[in-house]
């Protein structure tokens, strides 16, 4: 299968040519981790039933020698047992099953609100031919104008940056959320990180967020494969007064990581705790 | 190492003898899943420091054939590494990258909560010898009385209950956080479900909760490692006039799974968001 090591990928753009979507964003990544060359059908929104010859309705797609292979799951499932001798975008079972918990953590929290700080942009970064279908679903989608529901966002980019926190402390212990070298998990945060790059016209991160630098190495992977110049600057957050921290700066550490070292190392919050006022 | 299979634990309890602590839970599961058996030394909150002969003043804390390991994390990684012929508790670094995510998710949106809501319920089980310590410590770390804390809790338990939801999607697709089989990303996220069965006087889950066929199943481990007669029920959560579904019940399907099938499964959307009012 895969002849000349080739597989079809069904892209899905804004006008600038940058990948949107974080689903095909993930897929692409999975088909590059995997060691494929792609041969990329470009396009926007609209007419994926036809340039699909009415194989499907939304993307990602792909095509491997012939076969047919749609959702971003069902690729990643499609690619792994496949081709069980390349890399492993799924390494255990047990990535899968965390991977989904932490995507049910990721959409309600940070995906989900920024796509509602950015409608108004997406829209107007689309094609052309693609402007009337954007604005008429989206607007099914969220309930209200693209224009109300963008606004207000510089009060809201800070708290959804603040609430990622987790991604912080999980990437503060391991360079990658795949251990030593990125898997899917990385690819499938990374996707909706991507698609802010394709489409927010302000920064949704701090200038010096602590995730800036496992998102910078995820844009180099793969020959640079996140640096699209159509994608535009991530950082750069600006924090309204009286704004929350975009990121925790304190020096208390949270989360997993061997912490009891014996007496001396618990011998401060011991006294703080005990001491009658 | 371990002369008889057996590896020296000390245990952290409440009067009725169940574990309290959820690192402790955890690491009960731990040496459990890893084959040994356990030679528990039993114990509340005060005296740690003298039980352990000087070694620590917080738990967990196991003692391998004269060797001692501290702190929950630095036990997962010393059985791991001293015994990876037996079943691994972190099976690849790419889980211990996902479940560090996951904890910090888990910790401030329902340990902590949890926590706030069962802590003068907390003191009232400990041991009479623990008491003061117990109050004095946790109102430090809170800045209020345990029972001003408390107060509220059935606003808030409902709330509690539907943020985790993250849990329930990933457990719709996999049998266990490990996959097929459970490993210590269960254990670390059932070791605070422990501590709200330990602790807590009236329950924190819906009696339907879709989470209570996971938890049963790992009470059941290792021989019903999580069903001392102690242990309180957790289901049964009463939800006040106006108050959130405790978990999601629409037909609606979020996360992870495959769910673009062709065109006939995304019709329906497609005609939604496509009509024009």
């Amino acid at each position: 299968m895969a002849a000349n090591n080739t597989i079809t990928f069904y892209d899905l753009t804004m006008a600038h040519g940058a990948t949107t979507s974080p689903f095909v964003w993930a897929t692409k990544y999975a088909l590059k981790h995997k060691g494929f060359d792609i041969d990329v059908v470009p396009g926007g929104f609209t007419g994926i039933l036809e340039r699909t010859g009415g194989k499907t309705e939304r993307l990602p797609a792909i095509v491997d020698d012939g076969k047919w292979v749609l959702d971003s799951w069902g690729i990643v499932e499609y690619l792994d047992a496949t081709y069980p001798d390349r890399p492993m975008l799924i390494p255990h079972e047990s990535v899968a099953a965390l991977t989904k918990a932490l995507d049910a953590w990721w959409w309600p929290t940070a995906v989900g609100p920024w796509m509602r700080c950015f409608c108004a942009d997406y829209r107007d970064l689309c094609f052309e031919h693609d402007k009337d279908y954007v604005t008429t679903s989206r607007e099914k989608m969220l309930g209200m104008k693209l224009e109300d529901m963008q606004a207000g966002r510089e009060e809201r980019l800070p708290q959804i940056s603040a609430a990622i926190e987790p991604l912080r402390m999980a990437l503060r212990e391991h360079q990658w959320l795949g251990g030593s070298s990125p898997n899917y998990a990385d690819y499938r945060i990374l996707g909706p990180i991507l698609f802010l790059a394709s489409v927010g016209k302000v920064p949704s991160l701090a200038e010096d967020d602590p995730l800036r630098d496992w998102i910078e190495r995820c844009r180099d992977l793969f020959g640079g494969l996140g640096r699209h110049p159509g994608l535009i600057n991530l950082y750069g957050l600006k924090v309204p007064e009286g704004g929350p921290e975009p990121y925790m700066r304190e020096s208390w550490r949270g989360g997993i990581y061997k912490r009891n070292t014996g007496p001396a190392s618990t011998r401060a919050e011991t006294e703080h705790i005990t001491k009658k006022d």
